[in-house]
């Protein structure tokens, strides 16, 4: 399986135009957290704020709008509750990311069932955690023409794809993902990553077992979803993410036992500098 | 256009008096936030505070006071549904800035109603984002006698001044501002913003796109109202507050990828340090 | 007038004995906050526990209980609207400080009763802010056989000494205050502070205008508070408390246009140390 | 009595594994804070996650949750007030700390019963603060199957053991632990404190006065319940978490009088990684 080289990073990480406007970086809806998960909501915003997206708006339960404004003032905030708020809120973005931390009741699985039945091309759909746990036991069907991208570790691939864990090599993941949708692409989280999109593969080198702890996929999620509105849909942009998620992991984890999210949400936009063609001409 | 000279910062950010006091140096009024847009408060109310504006209060929904407080204890809040303390707030404060993160509803509608009636000379009043779609969308009547100054993205300016962002030019812009109120300032956010009052237009060279995120007006906004605040009513005051505002956004720029709005926040008292004449004169 | 020498300060901040318990370094009860300030509570707790206090107890209004434990966890809280619990806070406390963000609301004015009705001998009674408004509004004895420390800017002097600012001289503030209470500590918050006590008045040199803003009062009454828990009540102990507060100011001052007091609060433990005999001694 | 000889810290800080999952790395709950001791669960819960614990849950009460997301957004939460769910959680944990900041009341009582009564082998409970009050208080016996950790500094000792802090003698205490639980560890919490295991005592050199302050505990509950879910149950691992503990507060005393609890937390990734096998390699 072929590595993914750094060199995607300045491909994908361009300099911005002089002349552009936060609105050429997408709209991203988050929909995330629940009462018992908010930090997931937290981690995935300010993942995708860090990240560099122009307008990111959360879609939670209110009660946690109030930790939500404290760590990312820079986010917007919506009711999931309110359907057509949220109708709006997906209609009118370019990138819905959803599930870190939305939990499985019935609330959550109408959330993803309105996600699926009303994006459309040219947007993105990034199906993480809780959603992918929702649309394994409902068994959704994933009609939408959106891009989808989906997000699972081992556990939540065996339970979407029927795959037992060691049952997971290329060739079944390729056919369960073909059965699951043609034009998906999947982020198979495990130590060296795996992105598989039509008949390619690929593995990230980069990566670290400092990063094996609570809230790390909500964070690349989030980055995902903040590369993707601003360099728009590819495999490269999604490849560009996991390895910057990564690859700042792995020179935290020179100094830190463990690495922590919010560390490396901190780290993006110095680190997305260093990579981008600005830089790399100096 | 004429370009706004650096100069300009080291004679508007004089250094204090030895023997002054906090209510030298402005009471400020921020009204924003609302239920879905409690970030742009908390930014706007942290911006004017960094500034070094004497005494800052927010009038927002109660349910954001948490986060306030949270982000910027030195703030003080007040609810705005309370007319009567509303009121007295304004009456008592030399700028007032409503907008960020309002909303449209007819509470915010109410809001920007009651600050255009009820200021007066020597007090100044900062429209920004919601007030300028509310002023625009209700035809209300800029007739306060106080200082105004507005700042619409160009997206607002085409509502509030009826012209598509291609006809938006020097002369045009010169003459919508006449209409609306001969003697406001306009501060037109965009690519090398530029600052109309009276006969006169500035444009700032400064800022880059690595600006182009959410909260980034809002924080502006903070800025101007502390800097008027301190500095007084002027277009010196109000060009040097958004002269600072890019100026700390180039320098992060320098090494972060996207500038965030709290990474300038954090850095004003050290940069207004730097141009206030106490340091030019070490 | 003699200048209060920074010498106090290693006589003051004593290197701590190796066998000893956070309750050999007081405990504090801080009675601040309430719906409109709930960010004074913040900052005199907040500075309470930055000076070295041995445990630190906020009575305030539950609504303001998020947001003091996210910025200082360190610290617990108690409702002041529960009468036996305040109750059994005061008693227990060796230094009450009542008044920041209070507001004179009668639920406040019976807060200040309540401390001054039930302290005595061995424990200090700090009042600041809105209690010394409600002293003065009330005209309420300070008969406490407590300590009494009282720290007012000189508005609040004047309504509490009937002095007007131009006749604020030492001989009218020593002739007031010995009228108020003879054992009293009078910290008189002005550009150059003075400290009265018995026939004694000193002055602090340090400071600087760039201290002018809100919530620089809050952090003041928290050091105070902090340091008679550890070092008890003294003339000398609370002149160091105003003097490092200012000296860490001025340190801040060079490079920063307004000192903000959540800066000063974040330096205290580092200057504390740097000042204490322990270090001196190196 | 023999020193803990800080060569423990590399024989328990192991590198972790490359093919390594955050299941690997303990599942923690931590039942901790109440209405007035919300500052205690954050920073019991900020410890466990900053010590690289896998995957940490608070059970608290809902009111804390707000805080609790904004300073660990790593961290979950459950009501502990929701029995079902709390069973589950204590069912699915490697390892329980029940204590900081719960209090005393009918619910907290509740909940020390709960644990007790629904921990096996292989568990760890550690039993901290409130927890150890009301053993005490109700006389409830240790019976689970579970190890046991227990954690009180002298005062808690003394109602738990009923042995007056100046006959807390080694003889004593083992005598009294082993009438309390033959299979417990305490850890004795005062100046050089001390942990006694069957028949072994040791002591820690380490630590200083400007521990003493509160919130101190709390961290150190965090600390060890985050080593014993990675490095396992065992008298090296306890020795590991409470000399990590105090050589982080030891390194922050050379340069601040006071040393708080926070500051200690965010050290910890980077003095682990000091002392695990990868660095000492080095």
């Amino acid at each position: 399986m072929e590595n993914i080289s750094k060199s995607i990073l300045s491909n994908v990480i361009l300099p911005r135009k002089p002349n552009s406007y936060k609105g050429n970086y997408g709209r991203i809806l988050i929909i995330a957290g629940s009462s018992n998960f908010g930090g997931a909501a937290i981690l995935a915003t300010s993942a995708a704020v860090h990240s560099g997206a122009g307008l990111v708006t959360v879609a939670s339960t209110p009660e946690k709008f109030t930790a939500i404004n404290t760590r990312i003032p820079e986010a917007m905030t919506i009711d999931y509750h309110n359907k057509q708020l949220l109708l709006e809120a997906i209609i009118s973005s370019s990138v819905i990311a959803i599930g870190p931390g939305l939990g499985t009741t019935s609330v959550a699985k109408g959330l993803v069932k309105t996600v699926l039945n009303n994006t459309a091309t040219n947007q993105t759909v990034i199906l993480d955690a809780s959603a992918l746990t929702i649309i394994a036991s409902e068994k959704i069907p994933l009609q939408t023409t959106a891009n989808i991208v989906m997000t699972p570790h081992q556990g939540e691939w065996q339970r979407l794809a029927n795959l037992p864990i060691l049952e997971q090599t290329v060739s079944n993941n390729f056919e369960a993902l073909e059965h699951l949708n043609h034009d998906a692409v999947l982020v198979l989280k495990k130590h060296h990553s795996e992105i598989y999109y039509h008949d390619q593969v690929s593995q990230i080198e980069a990566g670290n077992p400092g990063m094996a702890t609570g809230g790390m996929g909500d964070t690349l999620t989030g980055i995902i979803a903040g590369f993707i509105g601003q360099f728009g849909f590819s495999l490269d942009t999604i490849s560009a993410a996991l390895l910057i998620h990564s690859i700042i992991a792995d020179q935290l984890n020179e100094k830190h036992y463990v690495v922590l999210p919010s560390a490396i949400i901190r780290k993006l936009p110095k680190y997305m500098a260093r990579y981008s063609q600005i830089e790399s001409e100096d």
